[in-house]
């Protein structure tokens, strides 16, 4: 099944086009027993368990390399645990690692993300340019994987590059406009990541995505602890026309550590029911 | 010491401003017996090894991360082994993953390249901008690890995106400005990856770096096999009146499997002949 259909099945399938971030952070992960690998490990597996008893399937969980490499192997073994899961679970998986790099090099990444981590789609930097990209593209193309293309990323310095004016247009827009021809034959495969934190920047962009008519799923960070919204988004999302079982609003932190603001043990039921909040607040 | 120190005393110890890339293709090293971290880690050793031993040692070692990631955890422990080996010689050691991310993904990162695989410098996005990179930046100014900004990168599609005209500058040129300003109080710390292929481009960098009397250091691939000339690199940056010890230029597969061309078995002496054979085009 090609990435943006499986999007589609999913969000029928469990309601919900929330995607959980997995991004560990030992000092907040209430579990005292095992190494750091099985911490990690049981943190999630316990989360996505409950969420599955509770009925609150996120609609993908979105692991961020970067939390677990920097506990080395242990973090990685860990790593390969949740993604292990997530797929048994039949949840969309989604590796938030970034990658970019000249297209030779993106040939061994996409190897690495698809064969190793066994994901079904990644997040890749536009920055080198289409050539860069196309080893990720083919197999959007050919296998059916899918890749988010960073666009209008969700931090507060953003717009200093991402907003710079290139060729009369805003360099955000050129991004866009590289996303959808890049994508042209990928199925609908090839997506962008587009912040909630800039509510202006991100109806051009969706309003841009539909007037072209393509197909981009979206992936949603900057809700939550951000500051984004992840009401605002979606109701952004309706006025566009934008079909909605293509984005995914992301949150990590807030489902992840519900318990702390809940203030209860039980972290699990605490994640499940954050993340019901979300579905809710989308409305789907 | 600081990174930029270390470039400097290296050169010096050296005679050598080479940055040997350490890209592992496992059907092009011809070692028959071993798993696949044998094989990776006892190729490159015996590289390093001979080339010590033969009076090639390189300004620099740059594992670049996808190669080994391809092959999983076999790939990542071979990682570990070479980014050890190469510490343990005293030669500075480029870790080359072009990560890239928000301000607080970026800090776990950090934790990982200088932490966890032990590296000097880093090849780093400068896409999300100036408050993405900041935690990187602490470690430069802090604790005196160096980072390389993506700024004019080596393949063939590369002006796409670097080559857009914004504010009345070509996008690449803003980036360089860019990596002057983040690098302000960072000791010469602070890089940038400028291609050997696009030479024209290359002398504005450099130009713009000499005048700005801003210390830069600069990481030049594409030389050898992508088609850019060290002689011609290295003109230019004495032409500019470049400090040529900041500068390591870069060659992977030219050196990693130079027996091939040399039509020898020896892999190991034929590298540190064609690190021999660099050295003399650059003419430090």
């Amino acid at each position: 099944m090609n990435y943006s259909e499986l999007l589609r099945e999913k969000a029928k399938e469990s309601g919900s086009i929330v995607c959980m971030g997995a991004d560990p952070v030992l000092e907040r992960i209430p579990i005292k027993n095992g190494s750091v690998e099985e911490k990690i490990t049981n943190f999630y597996k316990q989360i996505i368990d409950a969420a599955i008893a509770e009925g609150a399937v996120p609609g993908a969980i979105k692991p961020n390399y970067a939390f677990y490499a920097q506990y080395g192997f242990e973090g990685l073994r860990a790593l390969k645990n949740v993604c292990r899961h997530v797929k048994e679970k039949g949840i969309p998986l989604i590796l938030d690692a970034k990658r970019g790099d000249i297209g030779k090099t993106n040939a061994a990444y996409a190897r690495e993300v698809f064969d190793f981590w066994e994901a079904d789609c990644v997040t890749l930097s536009p920055f080198l340019g289409q050539d860069s990209v196309a080893p990720f593209v083919q197999w959007c193309e050919e296998k059916g994987k899918g890749i988010y293309l960073l666009n209008r990323t969700s931090n507060k310095g953003a717009a200093e590059i991402q907003n710079l004016e290139c060729d009369g247009k805003l360099f955000y827009s050129i991004i866009s406009e590289k996303i959808v021809k890049w994508g042209t034959n990928a199925n609908g495969n090839v997506g962008a990541v587009v912040g909630a934190t800039s509510i202006e920047e991100f109806e051009r962009i969706v309003g841009f995505f539909v007037q072209s008519k393509a197909s981009v799923p979206l992936l949603i960070p900057g809700v939550g602890a951000q500051g984004g919204s992840a009401a605002d988004v979606t109701a952004a999302m309706r006025k566009a026309g934008y079909e909605l079982q293509l984005a995914r609003i992301n949150s990590s932190s807030g489902i992840n550590y519900a318990y702390e603001k809940q203030e209860t043990d039980d972290f699990a039921g605490a994640a499940a029911k954050a993340i019901k909040q979300l579905n809710k607040e989308i409305g789907l």
